[in-house]
């Protein structure tokens, strides 16, 4: 089975634990059964895998995800990274062609395309496996999967299908109804619309072609910002007469707002916290290392993180985006490709924060314009480099850079770093980086 | 007008602002005429002062306040330290004893005792004033203050006039009532015990010498940790039958809970707060440097700070102490005579701190055995000690010592240090104190 999972921007619906490059999907929030936690990015990508080993799995995101992916998922998974956004249709367009000519999967093999972060049990991957079976034999160019409703919700498009059988030609598409509306496609037999659809390859392949002037993936990769803004529905779906939708009615939720996520919630609290025998349907999750108390609420969520802290009737919560919008603060925590920072303090001249590498890996070798740096090393061992010197590192070291100094460092085991930045201009472009000599 | 404010001990109560070492009296959280914000123990003494330039404030108190009674009063303010604990009799004789033999005060003098945290405004001291003018020239040996009481309150002992009159003598005194009670003592006229009284100094100072055998200040501070506990009203109050009630009626609040302490507050919120248009009655004082958002709450106090979080129903918030009480953390801010310290990052063998140092001020001169420590000038300037070696730094300077050095700085100007210490057993008790050479 190739799939290719849409992994959509930074979501400030799930603030403060989600910000602008620490996307929803990423949050660890799922309880496993050895009792670590794992994200709806890691949990899906781990069902995909239950369902079908030989999987080639392909994330369609931006550059800002890459990091996060590979810290994740590992280094194995296909990532098909947009240059910039420009809505779904070029987006598949670049992972299908990215499929073909860089992961080499046949022109006649079918693909699924399936958003990164809906929370659903095996069943919907062994659904999506039969969708691409379908779609490889199928005279139709597109199946898509069409999921049963429970109620007659306003946030999702609905397919109403010529038949109630298990896979039935497409009668029409319902852009999102008022819930009366809803009620009435319900009992005409329509099917939500969540974004899940079938096709072999060739056929996204040629549309491309047809729609956009490119020769193979490093081409359109290169020509991507130029690439009108359009989406896969707009550009193909609905042009296309010859549409199945094949039937889903396992478990399928959209964890889009933290009413819907905590929902998902195996227990109700994640973290250092402590609810009264007074409180009801409570959810909390505290990233934070000081103990969070709750005492006589109901049906309240509270979520503490580096970047803020909310604490929302349920219902309201749904409508937190604009409140997030206004904010503007520097980012407090992100995960990187080589590990994570958490910025400790902030002051006019200076900023200080905790650098933790991964085994293995470093960062870029760069150097700064308008900022000193020193790094405190807590725990770990490294190899540091200043300006092409190299030098090993330990507890207790400092290492001292003065604006302008050319450095990196590389974790032989996993390295902890206080790093403070001094100077009067500091932000995250100034930032010159270089090849290791 | 001698006063002697006394200043209880921790006040979990009203976590996470206060805290072991930081007593609800210090947490700032008034609003003052120029924007900035004052704590109740600033507030008072500014009121005393208003009434009063000229009065004698002492501040009866334990050795873990002294800090940060100067730091937020200055130097001027007396503050007569109680070596441990030993209830109130022994803690207003030893206060008594300092104002006379410390400070100077005639013994034909009067001195008023009160608590250092009520919220009132300056009529309040006015009527303070006038109970110790009445205690001059009394020939009663007591004269309390009676709080015209605005609701049947369980939570205070009343006192029984014999008269209706602004100044009376005492009919009787009334332990805690249940609230049916309390109407009927108020109906008699009753009125709230707040724990505010005038004497002659010569009267306590005689007092203390028939139950305690000394000789002087200097020999009852000696001998303090030997002292009986024994409250001033069970060793005084309950054996003088010359005792007056003088009635006050203007405001006074008790701030002891999240919930009383929110009907003091000028404003719904103190620090980055977002409320959105459908929260009703909450109060949130965040002291954290990220923001806090809530959506949809009614009647909710939230309180943030670097110690934890607290989230509650208003009325349930009187009930925090036992959940407190299971909280078994570091200590993460302080104040401190010199500055404040906060924690920053805690691991297994690394703990990372933000110092701040008062212009002139210093810490000990001290070593520890078990850890090194670093210090990151983020700004500011100062003089450090190295093992009785000067130097002077600023921003950008890098002070290694290692286990065992002796060190110390004084700030010149603000003198704010990022301070790394690293260690397999980091604890507060490892430190050796020196004379400075």
């Amino acid at each position: 089975m190739n799939i290719i999972l849409l992994s959509g921007g930074s979501g400030k619906r799930l603030w403060p634990l989600s910000n602008d490059i620490r996307s929803k999907q990423f949050i660890k929030i799922f309880k496993t059964e050895s009792g670590d936690y794992e994200s709806m990015v890691q949990r899906v990508y781990r069902q995909i895998k239950t369902v079908d080993k030989d999987a080639t799995v392909t994330i369609a995101t931006s550059k800002a995800q890459v990091s996060a992916i590979h810290n994740q998922l590992g280094e194995d998974v296909g990532v098909s990274v947009e240059p910039c956004r420009r809505d779904t249709f070029p987006a598949i367009a670049l992972a299908t062609s990215y499929l073909h000519d860089v992961m080499g999967v046949p022109s006649d093999e079918s693909v699924v395309v399936c958003p990164v972060d809906p929370y659903v049990e095996d069943d919907y991957f062994e659904a999506i496996k039969r969708l691409g079976e379908q779609a490889s034999k199928s005279e139709a160019n597109l199946v898509l999967m069409g999921i049963e409703p429970t109620y007659p919700s306003e946030k999702y498009g609905y397919i109403i299908p010529s038949t109630q059988d298990d896979l039935s030609e497409v009668d029409s598409f319902k852009e999102k109804p008022d819930a009366k509306t809803a009620e009435e496609y319900i009992r005409k037999g329509a099917l939500w619309n969540g974004g899940v659809f079938a096709y072999k390859l060739e056929y996204v392949l040629s549309k491309a072609h047809e729609l956009i002037d490119f020769t193979d993936y490093q081409d359109l990769f290169d020509k991507y910002d130029t690439l009108e803004k359009i989406s896969f529905d707009y550009a193909v779906v609905e042009k296309e007469p010859k549409i199945q939708v094949m039937r889903f009615s396992g478990e399928w939720k959209d964890l889009g707002t933290w009413n819907t996520l905590t929902e998902a919630m195996d227990q109700p609290t994640i973290g250092d916290v402590t609810l009264n025998d007074t409180c009801e349907g409570v959810n909390v999750v505290n990233e934070l290392n000081v103990p969070v108390i709750c005492m006589g609420l109901k049906d309240v969520v509270v979520s503490a993180s580096p970047e803020g802290i909310l604490v929302s009737d349920k219902e309201q919560s749904s409508y937190i985006k604009p409140y997030v919008d206004k904010i503007d603060q520097q980012v407090m925590f992100a995960e990187k490709s080589w590990g994570s920072f958490r910025v400790l303090d902030v002051e006019e001249e200076s900023l200080t924060i905790k650098v933790t590498l991964n085994p293995g890996h470093g960062m870029y070798y760069h150097s700064h314009m308008r900022r000193d740096e020193i790094w405190n090393v807590i725990s770990g061992t490294g190899i540091v480099m200043l300006d092409d010197k190299k030098r090993e590192v330990g507890v207790g070291d400092i290492i001292e850079m003065k604006a302008g100094t050319r450095h990196t460092v590389t974790a032989v085991t996993e390295l902890k770093m206080i790093e403070v930045q001094i100077g009067d201009e500091i932000n995250v472009h100034d930032k010159t980086k270089y090849e290791k000599p």
